[in-house]
């Protein structure tokens, strides 16, 4: 997939995918779409949920992405280690977004990584991940948003606004059917029906 | 409480408390804590849960700031309308965080929040507000991180990395029992038992 996809990302950076393991479909539904709908907005190109199907995130993401525009592609089912193994034959690097990982504010590491010029894999756990998610055998870099406990939520916006500079927040979404017009008060929308 | 808190943030500068309305105790539970450790971890001063009471959250909170450290404060039940009128009496002003807001990457709003040099209290909602939320009647500020729909959570993620210009990440957190040792590879604790 890491050479398939449309790159709609800005500054013409290496494009960014999201995949989020661990889901359980009840308990998370909600937290996983916000982490569906952050990669979208923040201009992620593409968000796996791996090895489980969840029609509920499917259903949403789709209808959001066919009415305010843009390219995502959304998959589910696929088992984690097929993800990371044709990623990485694909040329993509993995970043483990993890609280005990190399902190993006201290460290160098976003440096490193944008560096590489790479197309991302961002991998998005929940509390307790495999073992391996922290070894060569899966990723490339741990990189941590603080080394406190919060939320993958969170770390991930920042992770994006920080690999894109902030230029994803200003980004038009192409063939929207709806968009905000932003103002101090009040709410604008412009529709195309 | 705009003026009784102690101030805990980077850079001295003003603090920040995010109020969170709109929690449906058993429905929003998971995405109301993840915005709580969001403001604890990027070092908002206190969070305070309108309206309603959720021990459940109230619980994670303090459990999560007495093992790793810091002072966070923690309020439930408060009605908004007495939040919001008692901080600006105190002379803090009122943010709220919408979609439909000056963006935050393509305004100067966040040069203006920031020049006043005022206490900050963050309105995060849910999907529908109330009108009113718009107005000079309760916020200061509309700011939108960018203008598609995602999430809470990762909008005040935003706000506060770049409010604090990042160095929210890197701070220490006093009294901490546990505390991550950042690292590359695995993981690495100190506790203090």
């Amino acid at each position: 997939m890491a050479n398939s996809q449309p790159n709609e990302n800005p500054n013409n950076s290496p494009k960014i995918v999201v995949l989020r393991w661990g889901h359980r479909p009840q308990r998370d539904v909600r937290l996983t779409t916000h982490v569906a709908l952050t990669a979208r907005a923040l201009c992620a190109s593409g968000f796996i949920l791996s090895d489980v199907e969840d029609s509920n995130i499917e259903q949403t993401v789709k209808k959001i992405t066919a009415r305010w525009g843009g390219i995502f592609h959304f998959e589910m089912g696929t088992p984690w280690k097929k993800t990371i193994h044709d990623w990485r034959a694909n040329g993509g690097v993995v970043i483990h977004l993890t609280a005990y990982g190399e902190n993006i504010q201290t460290s160098d590491a976003l440096n490193r990584i944008k560096n590489l010029n790479k197309d991302v894999l961002v991998l998005v756990g929940s509390q307790k991940v495999p073992g391996e998610f922290y070894s060569s055998v899966v990723s490339d870099f741990n990189v941590s948003i603080g080394n406190q406990p919060h939320s993958e939520c969170s770390a991930l916006a920042i992770f994006l606004d920080r690999f894109f500079e902030g230029k994803e927040l200003s980004k038009d979404f192409e063939k929207a059917k709806i968009k905000i017009i932003p103002r101090e008060r009040g709410k604008e929308i412009k529709t195309d029906d």
